[in-house]
């Protein structure tokens, strides 16, 4: 399974093979017609969200204002949270579905400075609704990414890659030689780590959870640069200590999991050292040894992508999107994606909503 | 009760009514007879601890040492704990109990500057053992405390006080008409947080079991100057919701008991919030809700004071000494101790052994 995996990421990475193109709409100078996922109530997303057609107005263009066309977005398991109304923000009613995306500017406002027709950008803050074709929004709400990134890169770059950069970055002083663990490892946020970690000799112990296709998930975070990979059971077990007594202690902890899997985390973790909680796919709440705390100094945070986006000045926003698109310029970031036409969204829905999902789900509303 | 504890704690504070003067042993100028509380295996503390008479050499008392005679050392659950080997400092054996204390300067050595004859000092670092009449030992090894303070206070000043300091100084920056939220109020380093909260203007939400008298220690805890007095299960009520409502959001969290009531805590706490844990009473792990770290980026830390103590530099240690000093003679700190002839032992043991103990047992060797 390893090596399929690998050559479906090489397709993409390769941006051979491109899927069917999208286009539902036609754009006119002055209005467009959008095809748009709304819902304008809570619940299942299979039965909240549904594909409607909508007339954007691009004659009253304000001055400060763009117009944009998505290209491509994902749908991220928040998006569906934020449906089903378990999300921490909550968009009102009705509203279009989506937070992530990257867009082609197709039109800009007199006063706009900074962009101009044909830039790329993705959205600056969450609930503007990517699911959708066309859309007009204040310049500032955007943040410019460059074109010669894959779309469906850079339509995921904004919350999971940008999460793992922070993670590395915001917690500890990590250098070359420096011990991190993580478990849900297997997260689109874990491999980013994996791949951000390796790339400054940072050593990771990636902690994933004993599923099917366990064995194939651990060979392929080896592969991708994962020096030690495990499962939950065997942090608990003397063997694991012995593996860990080899290696400098770890400065990092990074939780995406929490209960018994966050505890065994901070309890690997060396004095001073700090557990993140970014995530919590077990619903269990952070459980952390007294004595982790106590006696080995070890401090708890939380990190939530929405909240630093919303207390960081633009300037820090622009020079982290900017870091994050040139590691995938460069080759030191990899996603794993599967594009899937806008115009199918009930199977893309149904596909992103599968249990052990390995790759992203991507929309794609225009081929660039 | 409240009233009957006023009383006592009145009697302690102003030095009446004091306890039998201890007289075990004759000091002579070269050497002593000194009984001592020693240990020579880990278990119950009942069975393990036993009295001895020692002979302590005076004749050889090196030129950076100095010789004490203990005049008061309190049972702390920490001593006994570290008898039953259950704490995270282990003394090699056999070896003489209790770590905290006061004792009287009765020699020193030619090359010792800071201390002379008369001084009162206390043990820097745990491990001295405390329950015995005289000894020697490095100067370093002591601080001086004032000869002014109440014996029982000085015995008892290293540990909770200074504990309660810390944690209102290290973790957040707090001023007049800031709120802190606490469990296990009514412990000791609970009573000194209150009380120096109180003289700095620091709004205290004090949570406590529901045990027996229960009712008592809430209203002994608003008499000492806790703001809002409540029990566990009430803080999860919409009414101490709507109670907290009227108060700025706390910025910091004391947790000394773990498991659920840590959660609770963390909940009250407000945006960027601090919840330090340093103790463990229930022993139960710290369970943090993953959207207060996530959401309101609440960081959980811990304090232990054996910890603080062997990273900090002897000024840090000094200052802080002078300081919680200097609120025991201004007033600003009153303890709850009853005193115990240290011939007494035994008595005194189970005395420090009972349920829900108030007080504090302290031992006293020497009538200052």
């Amino acid at each position: 399974m390893a090596t399929a995996l690998f050559q479906m990421r090489s397709l993409v990475a390769s941006k051979v093979s491109r899927g069917s193109v999208c286009s539902l709409a036609k754009f006119a100078t002055r209005s467009a017609s959008s095809a748009v996922v709304k819902y304008s109530k809570r619940g299942q997303p299979t039965q909240c969200l549904a594909m409607e057609s909508e007339d954007v107005n691009l004659t009253s263009l304000g001055a400060t204002d763009i117009a944009v066309q998505m290209i491509a977005a994902p749908i991220n398991p928040s998006d569906l949270n934020m449906v089903e109304g378990s999300y921490d923000i909550l968009p009102s009613l009705p509203a279009v579905g989506g937070n992530e995306g990257v867009a082609k500017v197709t039109g800009v406002g007199s006063a706009v400075k900074d962009l101009s027709v044909g830039d790329w950008v993705i959205p600056a803050n969450p609930g503007f609704g990517t699911w959708r074709q066309a859309a007009t929004g204040a310049a500032a709400d955007f943040l410019k990414v460059p074109p010669s990134l894959p779309a469906e890169y850079a339509a995921c770059l904004s919350v999971n890659p940008c999460t793992a950069f922070r993670l590395l970055r915001d917690f500890q002083e990590l250098g070359e030689g420096d011990v991190i663990i993580q478990n849900g490892a297997n997260s689109m946020v874990g491999m980013a780590v994996i791949q951000m970690a390796k790339a400054r000799g940072i050593t990771t112990v990636n902690v994933v959870r004993n599923r099917p296709q366990g064995q194939e998930v651990m060979q392929f975070l080896k592969d991708l640069g994962g020096d030690v990979v495990c499962f939950d059971e065997y942090v608990n077990t003397y063997r694991f200590e012995r593996l860990m007594a080899d290696l400098p202690k770890p400065k990092l902890a990074l939780n995406c999991v929490g209960g018994p899997s966050a505890a065994n985390l901070a309890r690997a973790l060396g004095p001073h050292g700090t557990l993140v909680t970014y995530g919590g796919m077990s619903r269990q709440p952070v459980t952390l040894p007294a004595s982790a705390l106590m006696h080995n100094n070890v401090t708890a945070r939380g990190f939530w992508m929405s909240r630093w986006n919303r207390e960081a000045s633009r300037a820090e926003r622009e020079a982290m999107v900017a870091a994050v698109a040139g590691m995938m310029e460069d080759g030191t970031l990899d996603l794993w994606v599967e594009r899937h036409p806008f115009a199918d969204f009930a199977h893309a829905l149904r596909k992103a909503s599968e249990p052990f999902r390995f790759r992203k789900v991507v929309l794609t509303m225009l081929e660039n």
